[in-house]
């Protein structure tokens, strides 16, 4: 059974209007989405998030508001961002369309999938842009490629939905991949291991921990690699003391 | 060059809201549609409309309004309509996708394109929805497939937007297509030709008169073929008088 109702989730950031959470809530429900996943918003539980979610008014209820970023996708083990912004570093990107027909893929598997949406003046940061696998985009035009943030989450939900009986199973991998939360603390554990080391200089550190979390994320280690890399990063920490 | 901002319309019948009006706009906008045309609007010109566009302000001020869903097409060849209700008589149909890769067509040969979209409460009538060619289906869930107006011209535009690239020309036609206005005149010939050779039973008139039309709009009719049958239609008058 491909099951995007329990196993996708929308993570709305620091949303400023309650009326594009009653929309973006609207939106997911056309495409049989159901987890919304709210981190600070500014205003809610408000009427009008309740009176523009027309009959999502169950996703407002059940909607789950979160202190930060990490803790809304702490379970998942495959990030999404969503950004309209150019960044100083450029991140495995990939269209709705493609994006749809992945996420589906990873269903079927059994692992869960977050999609994260900015706040609507200034999108993500890039510390929470560099927290996803991925950035998903909407192809849009030049002049005008700015999407409402409800009308987003309606293009990317749609795209999962059509594509929900498209089959692209390339099934190699022999362990489930780290979850978000595993994966950061071995992303930390790394930088922490390389600032022992003195990898770090003054003019390019920033640079290079960016680099380093792309690399980390792009390559999703599975449980085992996870572990190997953990003894890994234990053996040299112990060598530095 | 395609040139969808110039030759394809939306056009929406008896918009209730004018913030939908305006979150319309926006909508197109990003998706590189320029003209916007308003079938008696309940209110408009408005603020909400303008608040609600975003930097679309200049597809508001430019929109086109009219009185009548006729007016509004008559100089298109090519018509669709979204309908979310199920109807008596099955009408051709579309997905979203295909939609968008058909309407790129006509637009790389040069024939003007209409969308129409319905009032927020009750959608389309039966005839309106019968000067459609086609009719465009958004997938959506079984348990809530109502879109938001904004919502269904975002996701069409989308799906217009993304395929601009994607040739699929089947080109057989030696005349242009009738518009919209010639059909209906035509169509209107046909029936009154077969009211006078009483074709019609008091008990079956009404869905008869709907299949006509879905039979002509179906059709598409070229300039020579349209000639030919109103010629053909004369001829029988002639006859009957």
């Amino acid at each position: 059974m491909n099951d995007i109702k329990n196993q996708v989730q929308i993570v709305l950031v620091e949303t400023s209007h309650p009326g594009n959470i009653g929309s973006v809530a609207r939106a997911m429900k056309t495409m049989g989405l159901q987890n919304l996943v709210l981190v600070k918003p500014r205003n809610f539980p408000s009427k009008e998030a309740f009176v523009l979610s027309g009959n999502a008014q169950d996703l407002i209820e059940q909607a789950v508001v979160v202190n930060t970023l990490g803790e809304a996708i702490k379970n998942c083990t495959n990030i999404y961002a969503t950004s309209a912004r150019t960044r100083s570093i450029s991140w495995p990107i990939i269209t709705a369309e493609m994006a749809g027909i992945e996420i589906n893929k990873f269903v079927r598997e059994g692992t869960k999938v977050s999609i994260i949406f900015g706040r609507e003046d200034r999108g993500l940061t890039n510390e929470e842009l560099q927290k996803a696998n991925k950035h998903i985009l909407i192809p849009s035009s030049e002049d005008y490629p700015v999407l409402n943030i409800a009308m987003s989450v309606q293009v990317i939900a749609y795209e999962i939905f059509k594509n929900a009986d498209i089959e692209v199973d390339i099934n190699w991998q022999d362990y489930p991949e780290l979850n978000s939360e595993e994966l950061s603390m071995l992303i930390d554990h790394f930088i922490d291991t390389s600032y022992k080391l003195n990898l770090f200089d003054e003019d390019n550190a920033k640079k290079i921990l960016v680099r380093i979390k792309r690399m980390f994320t792009r390559l999703k280690p599975d449980k085992m690699e996870g572990n190997f890399l953990r003894g890994f990063l234990t053996r040299i920490n112990k060598k530095i003391k």
